[in-house]
């Protein structure tokens, strides 16, 4: 691409780094917040930094949060016994955009993947279990989503706490094999919530 | 979308506020920004904010530049009687990609069309009349697209510049080269047919 301005053509590149916009697309939507009035890219810019520079993970559960501990974690009215085992904040919106499910969250951060390099040493998952070890937990749901790496996950976090007295669960298979939680309708998620089963049931079927 | 932090949700409503970027295309991009380096991001927010802070139009051709005068205005080896008119930056990448043209732009910023309530006024047509009028201008190119809008627009442009002794073209229609003949629409095919060229010509070219 020949470009006549050196900014314009830094901030293409900048832009098309991002995942899935190329340099076609990059200049698109500069051009276009080229014509918009200037607070608009001003405003984009500020949430941005103001989001990288601020943003932190919720001490107890590793969400996304504006403070040390979660809207969620902190709501009085959330049952602290039961806590539903997710990968990341895409998840934990989706869930909560059922509005089924009254219990905490705990985010893992993403599935154990040994060709993405990523081990039970990059998630959340000591945390988990100190928490099944020292707080009073009844009830663990695994929603990671229903891939291998997921499965990995889930088996290697059961291995983990099926010596504490604790009930686990995983959300009902109403999601397609395959399918990414982010993209499931609410009602088959809302109603796997619902109809969890046993975990020892799920690994036998 | 039940967002558990008003920074994340901010930084999700500004980017969505992009064209094609709905919200779930937006909080994709946001997640991905947050799992890199801060740096990255703050160059993004950089090089924008110093796109709509330092970058100006170009004096002379109105083309999106750094400088008073753009690279290519300011060019001694680009023939300054020759002068093709486009409607936005993006035409002119395309047209230097070529390298066949080693004249000067008029960028008009738009074309014509009352629909979206864009009139003569609102596009840079009075300074390219007084170009004409005023400087040593031989040849006018229009290069805008060939639409009704576009039509209009270089009618418009054709009608205020006539009296002057000048020539005007248009950059020639016809079937797009590697193309098959029976794929192609009709009355791009019927005028590469009335408007042929000698084949000594097509050839050199």
């Amino acid at each position: 691409m020949n470009f006549s301005s050196k900014l314009l053509e830094n901030a293409v590149n900048e832009m098309s780094q991002l995942p899935g916009i190329g340099k076609r697309t990059a200049l698109r939507l500069v051009l276009f917040l080229l014509n918009q009035p200037k607070a608009q890219t001003i405003e984009l810019s500020d949430s941005l930094l103001d989001l990288v520079e601020r943003v932190i993970l919720c001490e107890n559960c590793h969400n996304i949060s504006d403070a040390v501990i979660c809207e969620i974690c902190s709501n009085p009215k959330r049952e602290k016994s039961l806590i539903c085992v997710v990968e990341d904040i895409r998840d934990v919106m989706a869930i909560e955009s059922t509005s089924q499910f009254k219990g905490l969250y705990h985010v893992l951060g993403g599935k154990i993947s040994p060709i993405e390099g990523i081990g039970p040493q990059e998630l959340k998952i000591e945390s988990l279990v100190n928490k099944v070890e020292n707080a009073e937990i009844k009830e663990l749901i695994f929603a990671l989503s229903s891939t291998m790496e997921g499965d990995t996950t889930n088996f290697y976090i059961f291995k983990q706490i099926e010596k504490f007295d604790i009930t686990t669960s995983t959300i009902a298979r109403g999601i397609s094999v395959g399918d990414e939680l982010e993209y499931a309708d609410e009602v088959t998620l809302g109603r796997s919530i619902v109809n969890r089963i046993p975990f020892e049931q799920s690994i036998k079927g």
